[in-house]
């Protein structure tokens, strides 16, 4: 069912591409309604490639190729971001844990068709397979880690943009004004050059503040969530390869959940 | 007793509101006794939709909608705190001490009706049901990391507000000095069309420094006396289901009050 | 004999007013010489009103009232501050143990008329009363944590007007800048017009890092001292309690001075 | 086979060159498209010496002269990295645990020409010289700290340069402003010489930012790869002269492998 | 022998005192070549005495005068730093170990009058003395921690002035704008009232940046370098209390040194 796990997981953030597009419209509005301005004088291309450039240039030298071609993955995530919540995984755990308690762990070998997050198929494989428990959990927290490290690294890659986008907004502004300094012979232009000059200072403070910061922030959100599913299913394998008591299980779980989502999930 | 409750829980601050009140008198006052200055050129609707409107922003790619959501009751809790004292807590704790011990755990049961805190109640209820204490315990520090997370997000989302009202503001004023360097042919123009670019600079200033940031530092602290006080809770709870002896869990408890109160309790 | 107690533990910190004067006469100084300047240029009471309301309006507005009022006792005791040295509080502990050792506990309480130190004499009191050991030491670390998270409120208030006053010294800036932008019709009233818009800034800076910031160091500061003699009182008085020989008690309790100061209090 | 071995561990990163020189095309393009620029206007030695001399200068004033002399191998050390992958050096160990499990340790003796990293070299030495465990496992790590510290010093001194190369433009410009604002007979010359001024400002922005900036981030990303790296070494010696299986050994070093090397390892 | 002894420990720091020698010529230079700018125009009492003044004020508000009167000694020491190298305290400490070891404890009160180090010599005595081991243990912590906060202090009354220098500068470029601004009627003195008004922000950005700074760096390197010498110092006297083996001893603090330096000395 491809489809309803890509609804499932993968549903847009409304309210970050709204908060995006708010952001867009605050913005040429603004010069919209001011008299005498036009958007035109608000584009200038080779002040966008310093700017973009210049975070781009400065990523290059800061993160390795591979973590740089996350970019676009990264804000993608940002947009449309895999959303599991905790309540059905606990669900789907109880019930697996009550077919290992039944027939043995080895019957939940016929599950793993039905299980569509690769973290809970990996643990549930290796429970069957009959690894070793310590082992089990140092290579699922490992796994865990490693998804932790890159979701850090998409992170820190927006943060990054975010320093620099304005640094080389001010080294093309300190650049603009020393072309203007150097030619005031026409004082007519000395207005319009320093317009443009002020142009990469605005270019970087938008880039950074219109975009990457504010979807650093979510993106460290959804992170922390993840990583609080993944505890609880790294808990959930364990305690099915222990043989638990499914009810014993549930409750422990349960207790991940602060008191209104409990209460609501028991009425359902 | 809904209207003895509500003046216990939720008085308003009157310092905050005082304060807020204060930086307003200090701003509007400052205007009004300025030779040649008029009220009317601070306020610039384009400039207040560029700032308020940009934190929004920023905002809402930054947060979930369910955090965003909160703002107002966040900005509302500032100002209408929710404020228990540690002191009757302890005393009814005791008291429910007594009763265990006299008439066994099930006696409290009729004493629930009384409970007006729903976490106590929530913790006096699993006693009485019977719950297993470490159960009871893991369930009551979830509930109470899941306010205090609550807590955590209400201050940030000032905090962010904070951060990127200044950065709108720095951002309309790019945009208004833009404008106005590109259209220098009127002399006379430059000093309002200056005037009115740093108005979103004063904007984001002021949201920032005269209401949010000293919002969020009060709430910080709400939440660190909330805490504290659904410390005592668990510790009471836990104490009277071991069937300790009420006089050992005040003293317990009292040590969490400092001296002065400790001895303004004992002769009150 | 309270006339010798105001001295020993309330003495003048000379360092700290003559720093303050100092700070204060190159100030005014430094505008007498300057050819052309007058001192009352440099006065504006709505500018005063400004930078220090807005700080007393951040204040209420982050700190509960009970802090607030905390504000001039904190300042005072930047100037007069509560020193005690460690040594001869050291040396009142070893003679409680000689006479708890040769006496009984109980003799202690002939001594507590002898003590002014109200943190000694409420250990001193419990050791008598023969209050459990456990319960003593939590007591007074309850009570330790209380002062400590006094000073500590006060030390973050003294911060947080160092940090508001020249938030509010720019925003001040910026109205008299706005005010002035817009009336340019007087082309000689430009200069004095922006001379008056910087004297917020000029306040607020001066507030913070000539008055505020600094002794809020000289606060931490005298902090950790009091912290560290308290440590030393409660380590004194459970030993004591514990009936440890008095030799012993006062080399535990010497290893807390630096070697200097040991050798000087023994050649005493 | 030094020419491969050159290869394998110091191949050059191309992504941090390309980073760069994009830096650079970005400004000198910015400046050959601007019209009435000229490349040779940000031409300015004294400036250049200010900025380059004084970041120097503070170098030596903060660091021994050891490190200072690090300075060009740290650079070269972000351009060409000594980048060992994890997977062949388990296979190393792997292998080594094989020939110790079936020959004894001493056979390792043999296999030592074979070895070209150090470290590892000095762990199979020490485990073939019968080191006490204990002394070894110091050792090592002894070894590694040095290596970290002698990176972090590397990445500080960076960092440094990153901090005070804008402080000495801004020290630059001020000083030329000083000259500037003295000789304003000439009103031909002040654009000039403002132009002039602002030349240490954009250095100190471009060396900080367009250079030492993204390279500390860079090494201190290699930097922790290689801890990586020796941390899996000391492991597998540790366990090669515990007399470990080799399997057991190679399913724990796998584990610091994320899942997905993992399965390409054991695909290949 | 204090002449080798005063080179051995006293060496001047050539590199921090060629550093700021550097930094001075950079600075003159800058000004001797640059076209109609004289180094008189650089120099104005009145601003020096702000900056440094203010600088001096806030140190004696922030910090108790003992720790004033630390700032000379403070600042030789950046240039004369007391520079012990480990690998000789070793050979010292393995020699006194083997003396021990011989001719019994006592023996070593022969060779007090050899030790130039007080730390090895409290050591060294106390053990003679017969000191119990953990009290041993505690006074020389204690020692070292109190030289350590010694040095932390410095290190914070150099960050210090490195804070308040360039606030002081501000307010006193505040002050001279706004003295410059009040008294526009003649233009010509403008600029020249504006060059002055700068010079405070420039001294207090080099006081800062071209001396304090990088020095309070410097420090907090070699006392780091002092604190490793002195754990080396205990764990040696300790081994010799305890009769360690001279072998086992040397093995141990070798381990102190990274492998380079290790080798060096065994070929030594």
């Amino acid at each position: 069912m491809p489809g309803r796990r890509t609804k499932g997981l993968f549903e847009m953030d409304v309210t970050s591409v709204g908060g995006f597009l708010f952001a867009v419209v605050l913005f040429i509005g603004s010069i919209l309604i001011a008299p005498g301005a036009s958007l035109g004088s608000f584009i200038d291309y080779p002040s966008a490639g310093m700017v973009f450039g210049g975070a781009v240039a400065a990523a290059m030298m800061s993160f390795p190729l591979k973590t740089l071609l996350l970019l676009p993955k990264v804000m993608l995530k940002a947009v449309f971001p895999k959303q599991q919540e905790l309540a059905p995984v606990i669900q789907q755990l109880v019930q697996f844990a009550e077919v290992a308690r039944r027939d043995g762990i080895l019957a939940l070998e016929g599950k793993t068709s039905e299980i569509k997050d690769p973290f809970i198929l990996l643990g549930v494989q290796m429970a069957v397979d009959g690894t070793d428990k310590e082992l089990l959990e140092t290579i699922m927290r490992t796994e865990m880690e490693a998804v932790a490290s890159r979701h850090k690294s998409g992170k820190s890659l927006l943060d990054l943009v975010g320093k620099y986008a304005p640094a080389y907004g001010m080294i093309g502004t300190l650049v603009g004004l020393i072309i203007m300094l150097g030619n005031m012979s026409d004082p007519d232009a000395i207005g319009p050059g320093m317009a443009v000059a002020l142009i990469t200072t605005l270019y970087g403070a938008m880039l950074s503040n219109m975009l990457v910061l504010p979807f650093a922030d979510k993106l460290a959100l959804y992170s922390r969530k993840e990583m609080e599913l993944r505890e609880a299913i790294i808990r959930g394998i364990l305690s099915i390869q222990d043989g638990d008591n499914p009810r014993v299980l549930e409750q422990k779980l349960m207790t991940l959940l602060p008191a209104a989502e409990r209460t609501a999930k028991k009425a359902a």
